[in-house]
C-alpha cells in the first residue's frame, strides 16, 4: 500500500481481529466451502473464485498488480475456470435480439449476475475493505477505461464489470457510514432489478401500468401515515430530496400567484421564503433555480441543537412583512443533515396559519421516523403541513434513488405543471386518464422509482421498517452513551441524539492538553480529515465529518445502514483512536 | 378475452403467421427443449415453466382465472416444480444481513433473477404479447398490491414480482414502437443490475470513484463527437431531457445576469427565450418553473417538415427587442417529438451569434445521430451551440434513463449552481476535488445513469452505435416507401423522413371514399385511436397517435427499438389494416 502525504504515517496496520486479508480468495473459497454443504456450497465457491480470475485479468492489464492468480485448492463440483471460458470470441451482437441469441443471452447475463452475488457477499463480510482507495489519477491509470470506436468482446466486458465493482465503494458494508443513505436491502435490490429489466417510463399507464398503480397505492400510504384524512392529496417520486423541495417551493409559489406559470416572475411582488442555518442547501438551491433567488431565503436562527426557533422565524415574518415582501414559504426540516434536528412543526404550524404561508417539512432524512411508534412524536405536527419531503432512500434504506413528495391538496400540482403535450397525453385514450401522472412532473419522462419501495413494504410490512428504524436509533443512542465521557471524546451538543447523527470531536492525547486554546482548535480542525483520509486508505471503515458556523471540523456520524450492529460501533470508535493516536 | 367498448368489436383475431398463442408454457418448454442442448436446454426450461408456476399462483389469488396449471411435460433434467420450492417459510429478515443469510439470499436473487431471464427470453418472442392490457380498476383487483403493516413472506415477493411483469409492458419486444425509448440492451441491463448493486451516489469522488471517472470519460467524448475542440467543456448526466433543458436555459440565464442567483428574476429585464412550434413541452415547462413564465417562450414558426424557420426566428427577436424584452435563449430542435425534425442549426446559430444569444440545441431525440457518419450532417452546426441535450436513453437504446447535458463553457454549471454545503462538499478533502462534481447539480444526490452508457459504448464501439442507429433509419424510410403510395394511407408531410419518425394516416375503405370533407376528417380523428386501443387489447404491437395543430388524429411511428426488423414493419402495416378495416 503506497503512502500519500502526511496524513498516513504513523498509523499502524488495523488491530489484528483475526480477519483474513480481503484478498485472499483461496482462503475464501475454503472456508466458504467449508460453511455451506451441498449445490449453494460449490456455487459460492465459485463466485468467490471469480475475484481470483479477476485478480489474473487485472495483472495482465497493470504490470504493477503481479499477483500470482493460483489456481483453487478446491474439490469438486467447484467450477473454478468458468469465468475464463467462453466470452472471448462473443460480442454484444451476439446476444438478444440476435438470431438464437438467447443461450448466449443466458450465459452472459448469468455470468454477470455471478460476479454481483459475489460481490454482495463479500459486501456484507467485515473482513473486507469499505474501499480499496486509489486517487482519480491513479485511478485512470490502473484500468483501460476509454471508449473507442471498435466493439470489445463480452469477455473484456465482463472485466470491466469486476473492474468497476473491485474500485466501488461498497455501500452495503456494515461499517460504511459515510453518508444518510447506506446499506443494501436484498429485496429493494432484487426489485430494482426487476426495474431495470422492465425498462419503462412513468408518464402514463399505458406504458407503466403496475408501476402507475403501485406509486398510487404507497402515496396514499404515506399519506396516510403523515395523518392526512383518508390518505387524501398528491404525489410524486422525484429524482431526489432537492428535486422534491424544489417542487413544494414551486408549489408554494403558484398556490399564492397562479398567473406565475405563464407571467413569471415579473407579475408577482417580491418574495420571500424561509428555513433555519441548518437546514438543507437544496432550499437555497431551488430557490436560485426558480428565479426567486439565494437573498430571498431567510435563514432562521437554530438553537444549540439546531432545531428552528419559531420565535425568530415570526420575528422575520413580520420584519419581510414590513418591508413589502411576501413571505410565501416556510421549509421546517425534520433531522437536519448534520445535527439530525427536528424542528418544532407544532409552533411553526401555528405561525404558518396565522400567516397563511404554505409550510413545507423536509423530511428527506427524518421523515421515516413517521413508520416508528417510538419515534414520530419527534415529527407531531407534520399532518398540519402543506408539503412533505420523505426520502426512503435514505432511513428506510431503499436502493438509491427514491424520493417523494407529499402534498396535502389534490389536483394542485398537475395544474401547476402541466403543458398538455397532445402526443403524450391524448385525451382520447380509451382508459381512465387520471391515471396518467406524467403531465404533474417536471420531468417528461421519469424513472421507475417506485418498485423497490413498494416490494420491500411487502416483504418487511411497515412493522419490519419500524424495526430497522429503531435498530439504527438504538445503535446512536449506544454510540452517544458510549463516548459522551469518554476520555478524549467532546460533544458537538449536549444530549441524547434525537436522529441517529451523534456529532462528536476525537481529541488526540497530543491535542487533548493543550493550554493554547488557539492552537488546540487549529490542530483540532485537522484531526478529522485525517483520520477520515487514514480510513479511507486502509478502507476499514468510512465517516463524515465537516465543519458547522463556528465549530472546527467534526465527526458526524449517522447510522442507517440495517447491516450495523453494536460490535461496529465498538469498532468504529477503536479505529478512530487507533488512526488518530499519533495527531 | 374480454370486450370494452364498441373500439374492440368487429376486428379478427390476429392473423395466423403460425405463431404460438402467448399463453402455452408447456408448449413453449417443448419448443425450448428441442431448441436446445445441455445445461442451457433445461434451463430455458426450467425458467420458461416459471409462468406456468406464475399462473398456478394466480389461480390461487383470482378465481376468475381458473386456468389449469398442468404440470410439465419435460423431461430430466428439467427442474419445473422448482419455484414452488423453499421461500414459503422465509422472509426478507432471513436473507443478508441475517447471520448466515448469504446462502438464502444466494438462492432467493437467483430466483429473482430466472424469474428475469425468463422474461427476457419471452420479450424478445415475436409470439408474446407486448402487453396483457388491463383497465386500472381491474388490474387493482387482479392482485393484492395492498401495503400491510406484517411481513409477507418471500414466496410472495416472488409472486409479486411475476405479476408485475405479467402486466408489464415487454418494452424489449420487437413490435414495440410506442415511445422514443425502445428496446432492451443486454449489455445495458448487466451494467444497470451491476448499477443497482453498487448502489451509490454522483455526487463525489469518495463515494463514487469509477462512476464519476467514467462520467468524466464519457462526457468528455460526447464532446469531442459534438465538435468542441479537444472534448473541452463540461456537462452532467441529469434524470431526463426535460431537466436537462432546464439547466441549459438556467445556464443561459445566470451566463448573462449572473446576479440573478442571489437577487432573483427581480433583478433582471424581462427574460424571453424563442423554440419553434414543433419544439418539446420541456422549454415551457423549464420557463414555467425558473419563474420566466410560459408567455416569455416564443414559438417560432416551423416549416411544413416542422423545423424552424429562421426568418421567423430573426424577426421574433428583433420586435421583442424592440419591445424592451431582453433574448436570451434559443432552443433548436434536432429531432423533433413528433415529425423527428432538425432544425437549421447553422442558420440560428448566425443568427444567435448576430444578437448574442444562448444556442441551446435540444438533441434528446436526434442528437443521437452524431454517432452516425451517415446521418451526422443533419446536426452541422451544432458545434457552434452553448449547450446540447443528448438523450442515450432514447436512439441509442440505453437503459432509462441516461440524459446528457453537454455545456461548451467549462465552469459555467459549477459557478451557477455551487453551494458549497460544507458536509459534502469539504475542501480538506485529501484527494483532487474537481472530481467532487456534486455541486454543479440542482440535485444532491444523483442516481449513476453513466455505467449503462459507458459499458454498452464499450461493448459496441461507437460503429456498434452507428450501424444500430442507421439500420432504425433504414426501417423508417422502408416504411416511408411502403406507405406513401399505398391505397388508403396519407402522409403528414411529404418526403422522406429525416429521423425515425414517420407520421401517416391510415384511412379505412370506409372513410376513404367520403365526398364530406367535415365528416371525413372527422370519422379520420377517430381512427388513431380506436387502432391503437385495439391493439393494446390483442397486444400485438403499439405505436403512439396525435393530433398536430389543425391536423386530426394521426400515428406516428418512430423506430429506436434495435430488435425491430423489416417483418416487423410490414407485420404493423396489416395490423393496422386489420384492426382498421372496419372502422
Amino acid at each position: 500500500m503506497a503512502s500519500h502525504g502526511f496524513w498516513f504515517m504513523g498509523a499502524e496496520n488495523p488491530a489484528g481481529d483475526g480477519s483474513q486479508s480481503p484478498n485472499t480468495p483461496r482462503a475464501w473459497c475454503q472456508a466458504a466451502a467449508q460453511k455451506f454443504s451441498g449445490g449453494i456450497g460449490s456455487k459460492l465457491c465459485a463466485l468467490l473464485n471469480v475475484g481470483e480470475a479477476e485478480k489474473a485479468a487485472q495483472a495482465s492489464v497493470k504490470a504493477e498488480d503481479e499477483s500470482t492468480a493460483e489456481s483453487c485448492a478446491c474439490n469438486k463440483p467447484c467450477n473454478c475456470s468458468k469465468a475464463t471460458v467462453g466470452f472471448s470470441d462473443l460480442y454484444s451482437t451476439d446476444l438478444l435480439p440476435a438470431l438464437d441469441g438467447d443461450a448466449k443471452t443466458l450465459n452472459f447475463l448469468q455470468e454477470v449476475v455471478d460476479i454481483l452475488l459475489a460481490y454482495i457477499v463479500e459486501s456484507f463480510d467485515r473482513s473486507t475493505k469499505v474501499i480499496d482507495f486509489h486517487y482519480p489519477n491513479e485511478l485512470l491509470q490502473r484500468n483501460n477505461w476509454e471508449l473507442s470506436d471498435e466493439p470489445e468482446t463480452l469477455d473484456d466486458i465482463l472485466i470491466s464489470c469486476r473492474a468497476t465493482l473491485k474500485y466501488a465503494i461498497k455501500t452495503a458494508h456494515p461499517r460504511y457510514f459515510n453518508q444518510l443513505s447506506t446499506g443494501l436491502d436484498m429485496v429493494g435490490l432484487a426489485a430494482d432489478w426487476l426495474t431495470s429489466t422492465a425498462n419503462t417510463n412513468m408518464f402514463t399507464y399505458e406504458v407503466a401500468p403496475v408501476f402507475v398503480l403501485l406509486e398510487y397505492v404507497t402515496l396514499k400510504k404515506m399519506r396516510e401515515i403523515i395523518g392526512w384524512q383518508d390518505g387524501r392529496g398528491d404525489g410524486i417520486f422525484s429524482p431526489g430530496g432537492a428535486i422534491s423541495n424544489m417542487y413544494a417551493m414551486l408549489l408554494a409559489r403558484y398556490k399564492m400567484f397562479p398567473e406565475v406559470k405563464e407571467k413569471g416572475m415579473s407579475s408577482v411582488p417580491r418574495l420571500v421564503a424561509f428555513t433555519s442555518e441548518h437546514s438543507h442547501f437544496s432550499i437555497k438551491k431551488g430557490a436560485a433555480a426558480l428565479g426567486i433567488g439565494t437573498e430571498s431565503v431567510i435563514c432562521i436562527k437554530a438553537d444549540e441543537r439546531g432545531k428552528m426557533i419559531p420565535s425568530d422565524l415570526e420575528r422575520r415574518i413580520i420584519e419581510a412583512k414590513q418591508k413589502g415582501y411576501v413571505p410565501f414559504f416556510v421549509s421546517a426540516t425534520a433531522g437536519t443533515t448534520v445535527y439530525g434536528a427536528f424542528d418544532p412543526l407544532i409552533a411553526i404550524a401555528d405561525i404558518c396559519k396565522k400567516h397563511e404561508i404554505w409550510m413545507h417539512v423536509d423530511g428527506a432524512w427524518g421523515g421515516s421516523l413517521l413508520m416508528s411508534r417510538k419515534h414520530r412524536w419527534k415529527l407531531n405536527g407534520v399532518e398540519r403541513a402543506n408539503s412533505m419531503t420523505w426520502n426512503p432512500h435514505k432511513m428506510m434504506a431503499v436502493p438509491l434513488q427514491c424520493s417523494a413528495l407529499l402534498v396535502r391538496e389534490e389536483g394542485l400540482m398537475q395544474s401547476c405543471n402541466q403543458m398538455q403535450a397532445c402526443y403524450l397525453f391524448q385525451q382520447d385514450k380509451h382508459y381512465d386518464l387520471s391515471y396518467d401522472t406524467g403531465d404533474k412532473a417536471l420531468q417528461c419522462g421519469r424513472h421507475v422509482d417506485i418498485f423497490k419501495l413498494w416490494l420491500m413494504w411487502r416483504a418487511k410490512g411497515t412493522i419490519g421498517f419500524e424495526s430497522q428504524i429503531d435498530k439504527c436509533l438504538e445503535l446512536s443512542e449506544y454510540l452517544y452513551n458510549k463516548i459522551k465521557d469518554r476520555e478524549g471524546y467532546e460533544m458537538v451538543f449536549d444530549g441524547k441524539p434525537q436522529h441517529t447523527n451523534v456529532c462528536f470531536w476525537y481529541l488526540p492525547p497530543g491535542v487533548r492538553n493543550l493550554e493554547d486554546k488557539v492552537e488546540k482548535t487549529k490542530r483540532l480542525h485537522k484531526v478529522a480529515p485525517v483520520i477520515k483520509a487514514r480510513m479511507m486508505e486502509y478502507g476499514t471503515t468510512m465517516v463524515g465529518y465537516q465543519p458547522q458556523g463556528d465549530k472546527v471540523n467534526f465527526f458526524r456520524m449517522v447510522i442507517s445502514n440495517p447491516a450495523a450492529t453494536f460490535e461496529d460501533i465498538d469498532f468504529l470508535i477503536e479505529e478512530i483512536e487507533r488512526l488518530g493516536q499519533d495527531l
